[in-house]
């Protein structure tokens, strides 16, 4: 697979906003089942191996699983703070669970697995997101998590972007291009556009 | 109008994080026509008055507009970088066009159109957003706008929240809000929910 070319103008961004943390959150929208739009905060955990697609990790009680079930098209939108960039990534998602058979994905989901942190690992041990809170501290504090097993309901979730987006707040006037994957050729066309 | 019961954390969060330009910068979940997610970044402009309505300003030539106009619905989602907070705002969205012919509605477009940067002012004179760019850097400079009538394409955009998502990262567990507007009482409601 070749490297979609906003992904060097995206390594970039990453490496010159690398001291803020938060510059791995982005915004991840997707369509409830009436229709309407659902929009979340979630965590940039690197690309999938040799391929253009963005990993992210969730729970399978989170009400984003249905709604992706329902209709796997989503859109993440990832502003930069010190750089002012924007970018808009509009494309499948691809949920890969415990059930998953594809071994390879599987692997993937074991590897950012053990790649997140064991506060982090705790958060799928807790009681069922949204759900009114009931319980108490210590519901929240006693899991055993292992690296070598993920949890059953954790999720890890691939966003295969097809049209692109970028603004760079930068500049007058700011800079703006289109990236969009023609689906015949599996190629990429690149348009700078009007801000 | 009573003032919703997350708007008091809001204000909290908009102080603590008022050091930050871009803690007022916001994701905009809509629907396309098509029945995907589309999803931006944009900018708070405070409240309607006496109202819970957040106002947000775009140009009638952007691609939110028909967006809206087929599917009212939107999705804010707003994370505040210093604090950890994120809030997830639901609700109706108002387009506030030229042709509006509510008076205090327009009256509040002109009033954000007052409050608007000069260079702000400009980018509604720019050439149409998001199509191929042709035209030599002049064709963005050259503008002449005044304060007292906003460009015809300037547009006041309304976010009336219906539901209301709020959750605090600090703190082990985290804490989260769930509050949802009662459509025949037209009051809040309040609950606690796990994170």
């Amino acid at each position: 697979m070749s490297l979609a070319p906003w992904r060097s103008p995206l390594s970039r961004s990453l490496h010159l906003n690398r001291s803020l943390p938060h510059s791995r959150y982005l915004q991840l929208a997707t369509i409830t089942k009436e229709g309407r739009p659902a929009n979340r905060t979630v965590v940039f955990r690197g690309f999938f191996p040799d391929s253009n697609q963005l990993q992210i990790v969730t729970d399978t009680r989170s009400e984003k699983i249905s709604q992706i079930k329902h209709q796997p098209w989503g859109e993440a939108c990832w502003y930069f703070v010190k750089t002012r960039e924007q970018f808009r990534l509009a494309g499948k998602l691809t949920l890969v669970s415990e059930d998953c058979a594809d071994r390879i994905l599987q692997q993937a989901r074991l590897r950012a697995w053990q790649q997140l942190s064991d506060s982090a690992k705790k958060q799928f041990a807790w009681p069922d997101p949204g759900k009114t809170r009931t319980e108490e501290e210590q519901a929240f504090a006693s899991a055993q998590v292992t690296a070598d097993k993920p949890l059953p309901n954790f999720c890890l979730l691939l966003l295969n972007p097809e049209m692109v987006d970028r603004l760079e707040l930068r500049g007058n006037p700011q800079n703006r291009w289109s990236y969009s994957l023609d689906s015949d050729s599996q190629t990429w066309l690149t348009r700078s556009v009007n801000p």
